[in-house]
This record gives structure tokens, sequence and C-alpha cells, in this order.
């Protein structure tokens, strides 16, 4: 856990306490009224540690300095904090959806100490595979008001096909899980060693996802990971970003035959997985515009907050 | 456990005891000269649980009473105890491979009590994917001379092309593993329950099958296990069978893309498995006929006894 809950300097002028509340992870953001942010704590406590129903419990330890300077500031949340197993369930919004529907949906109550809570609801697909996003949602809004497929990795990776600003539908790619399976839980980690070179991960990376257009499939492109390394092919050292590769292409290849060819595709996400999706797009012939998925998740907040007449809290700072 | 060593009954005469030395599995049959199986046992002793290079002693304790009725017969074996970290190490044969190759590639060696050990060699193919196969070359041996696709179910499956009863090439899906994987450690176990209803699970396995016919590949279609139970489609039951049926379903889908349409299916499986994949290939347009695992299995080490200089003490007894 980290927790740099400092003082904000007195120059500043918070408006809302934002907070990205996950199933492993607990993020907020002290926002200022420009949508600066002035201090950010991270840890843990995702919503999958939480016991007895002690969100408030956290929330409050979490944030201790920030409510003791600025009591009764306003609180914005997104993610699985919103699911039936989080803080309150906030019931699912189904697509299309844009700004009005989701800020429409918003729950908000009271919490000791005078703040107000307000949880963004999640969206589900309105057809068969009744796909499903939880925070995402928020990042999305954050990007804009074009037309673009928004593309946002991670353990369930999403690909939203929004137009003027609304999400039309979207679908949901076990990528990251996948990964974590197969590195930690299958006979593919016997032969795996950590990835020390970097440039010879990114070839490795590479390799997968030249792979992922073949035939075969990830059932078999899979066991390449083991028969390269038994075949000297492939250093132990390759396994995981041959792997990484491998199911980042498959993602891209599926999910490209299901969003309109026309639209811009724009990438939520920072840091080495970043690099991972635009290498692979662009190795698959592609562009994309990367946004940071910080920024995106706190502008997408404001703006709700800006839409709702329940956040009358935070426009009143 | 399981030991049936029970003493064969005076009308049978064996040849040899014939094993079946898997990862996870060790099964051995006494085998009579007209190639029935007089008795069988099999435990949990596989390979990956004999430890210290004891599998002289596991192999003496599990065939004891065999050993001691029968002294110095002799034992054919194949599977992963040819491999590197098996009992001795067999070097691959590449293919295409049929049975003189194979049989050429037998290693031998005496134990104590006078019985010779014989370890049948696995199969790589000579191509870039460098496949590997332990155990199967076996079974397709004892599947006959003819041409047919050898489809073999399992944590591993393998899919081979064979042309007059020799392998031209093969390749793995990990299907077995995969449905491990994402029923004991993947999100999707969480709303998952026991399937019960026999009718019900077959459903939800066609389900499964269906839609690996469908876009969005494996990373996507393995979610709507989740999707589903949450929007009411899907009953608790119906997890397992559902992704069973997706990755046998994507498992066929790719296999024979990379086939001859023209040769015939032999499925080497027995049971449950052997349903579901028929179920599935008639599915999906196909015809398949099956065959016991375990009679192709000894049949397969029989004609490679019988081709092999160094196992004239199988056919002399």
């Amino acid at each position: 856990m980290t927790d740099k809950g400092r003082p904000a300097t007195g120059a500043e002028h918070p408006i809302c306490i934002a907070v990205d509340w996950g199933t492993t992870r607990f993020r907020a953001h002290l926002v200022a009224e420009d949508g600066r942010l002035i201090d950010s704590i991270a840890s843990d406590d995702g919503m999958s540690s939480v016991t007895d129903g002690g969100f408030e419990a956290v929330l409050s330890r979490m944030c201790a300095v920030w409510f003791g300077r600025f009591p009764g500031i306003p609180v914005l949340m997104a993610g699985m904090v919103g699911s039936r197993n989080g803080w309150r369930e906030v019931p699912y919004v189904p697509c299309p959806a844009g700004l009005s529907e989701i800020a429409a949906g918003l729950v908000s109550f009271d919490i000791a100490g005078g703040s107000r809570i307000h949880i963004v609801p999640g969206l589900t697909t309105d057809d068969a595979a009744a796909d499903v996003m939880r925070g995402e949602e928020t990042q999305i809004l954050g990007v804009g008001v074009g037309d673009t497929v928004v593309i946002l990795p991670g353990t369930h990776s999403k690909w939203a096909i929004v137009r003027a600003g609304r999400v039309e539908t979207f679908r949901t790619f076990m990528t990251g899980e996948f990964y974590s399976l197969l590195t930690h839980h299958s006979v593919l980690r016997l032969l795996a060693e950590p990835a020390t070179d970097d440039l010879a991960a990114r070839a490795a990376s590479r390799l997968g996802v030249e792979a992922a257009a073949g035939d075969g499939g990830l059932l078999n492109l899979a066991f390449h990971a083991r028969t390269g390394v038994l075949a000297g092919r492939l250093k132990p050292q390759d396994v995981e970003p041959y792997l990484s590769g491998l199911l980042i292409g498959e993602e891209i290849a599926k999910a490209k035959r299901l969003v309109p060819p026309d639209l811009p595709l724009v990438l939520v996400a920072s840091g080495v997985i970043a690099n991972h999706y635009r290498e692979a797009i662009e190795a698959m012939g592609g562009i994309v515009n990367t946004v940071d998925p910080e920024r995106t998740f706190v502008d997408g907040l404001l703006r709700i907050a800006h839409h709702n007449k329940e956040t009358a809290d935070v426009r009143a700072r």
C-alpha cells in the first residue's frame, strides 16, 4: 500500500475526490476545480479484499487527510464498487448509452462527516452476448465525444464502438486473465524464465503477434511457447513475451472483425501495456492514438458530475 | 490408487507387460499372446510424482504380482516416461515416421529380476512448429495402416495426419489444459456450479460448440460463460459444459483447417470425452469413427515389439 495523503498546497481548490475502485485496486485523486490532480493515493484495498461491507471504513482511512482538510467534500466513484458485491449495487445501463443515460443512472448517498458518495453505473450490451463493464464507461466518456473505437486493455479488455460520444456496443476479451493463467498455472510456465533483455522481449512479443495471424488458434499456438524452447528456437526468457504478443495479437485480430473499419482507434493505456498494444496494432497495419487512463477516468467522472443534478455538491464547491 | 494385481488365471499365457506411463497416471496391462488384456492396474504414480529416479521401484511395486508369477517377463512402455525427466530419455523421432522408424528408436535396458524394459520414442514434427508427442504415436500405430486423421483428445489433444500408417505430421491443442485453467483458476469459476442434469449439460455443451463457430474468438467467447449467467441465459450448472463445448468446438474448427478434408477421422477416446468430441464433430457436419484408447495403445506396442529385433524377448515367450 502507498499513501501519499499529504495536505494539498494552499493554492489549489479541490472540488471532489475521484475514486477508481476495482476488484483488486483502490485509486483515489483529489481533483482541483480545473480538473488537475492535486494529489493521488493507491492501495490494494480492491473490492475483493473489503470484508463485511467495510467500504466506508476503507474510504475514510485512505482519504483521512483529505476529509480532514476539506470536510464534506463529495466523492465520485466508478468500477466494481458498484457491483452486487460492492458498496451499493448500481444497476447496469443498457447500450446504446451516452453521458445522459450514464449520469441518470448515478446512485448517491451520504456518509458520516457530511460527504456525499456518487457511484457511476456500469454498461451492458442489449444483445445475446449481454456483455458488461464497470469503470471503463467512465474512461470512455473521458475520451471525448467523437466517433471512435475505444480500446481499454486489462484483465478483461474492452473494445467499445463510440459514435458522437455514445457507446453503441462493446466486447470483452479475457486477454490479461489468460496471460496470467498461462504464465502462472499452465505447463508453459515450466520452461519459462523472467524476461530480462528488453530488446529480446520485444522481438519475442512480435513473434507472438505474427503467430496470432496464422492458423491453429490459441489452443495450438500457445503450445509453441513450449515446443519452441524444446527445439531451441525460443529462449526460456522468450516464453512470457511470446505469450503476451500472441494473446494481444489474437485480441486485436478478433476485435477488429467486430468493429467498423472506418472508425479511428483510441487506446486507453499507459506504460508497457500501451507500448505492447500500439506495437501490435501497428504490426497488423493499424494506427492508434493513445490517451492516459487516469486522465480519461477523472475527465469522465467530471463530465458525469456536471451533467447530473444529484451532483450539485461537486459544482457548488 | 487402485491395484488389482491379482494373479492371472491359469489358462492365459502372458507375453509382456504393457505400460502407459504419462505425466500424471501409471497404467499397466498384462498382455496375452493373442493380445487380450489378462489383467490391468492403474494409479496416480505418474512421471511427475516419481522422485529421485525411483521408476524401477514404482514399476516393481505396481507389478509385483505379475513379476512374481512370470519372472523375466518383458515390459513395453510409452509416454512421458521416455522424456528428459523420465526414466530414460528416448530421443524424438522426426516425422514423417511409421512403424519402422518408431521401432528403430526403441531404447531397451535390463532391470533386476531379469526383465528387459523397452521404451518407445516420441515423435516431433520436422517444421517450424517443432510439435512433440509421447505415447500418442503408439496409439496411432495401434489404429492401423490406413489413410486417416487420428484425433487423440486429452490435456494436450493431438491431430495426426496418417497415410499408409505413417504419421506425416501432427498438431497439439491445449484443450484439456485450458478447460482445467478456466474452471479451476479463472473468474469464470466464480459463477459455476457442478453440472448435475446430463441433458441440460449436453444442451449447454452444444451452445458452446455453436459459439465456437462465431466471431470473437476464445478470449471473448469464454467470457460469455460469465455474462450468460449474469443475464440469466445460462444457469450456474451450464458454465462448465459450455466451456467444454466452446474449447472442443474451437479445437475442431481450427484443426480441420490444418488437415486434408478427404481423409476419414478416427477418434481415439472413450466414455464422456468420446461423446463430447463425436457430438461436436457431428454438429459441425463431420463424421468420425471411435476406437478404444487402451486397445489401440496395446495394439501399437505389440506391433512395435513384433518389428524390432531388440524385443525378441516378447516374441519368444
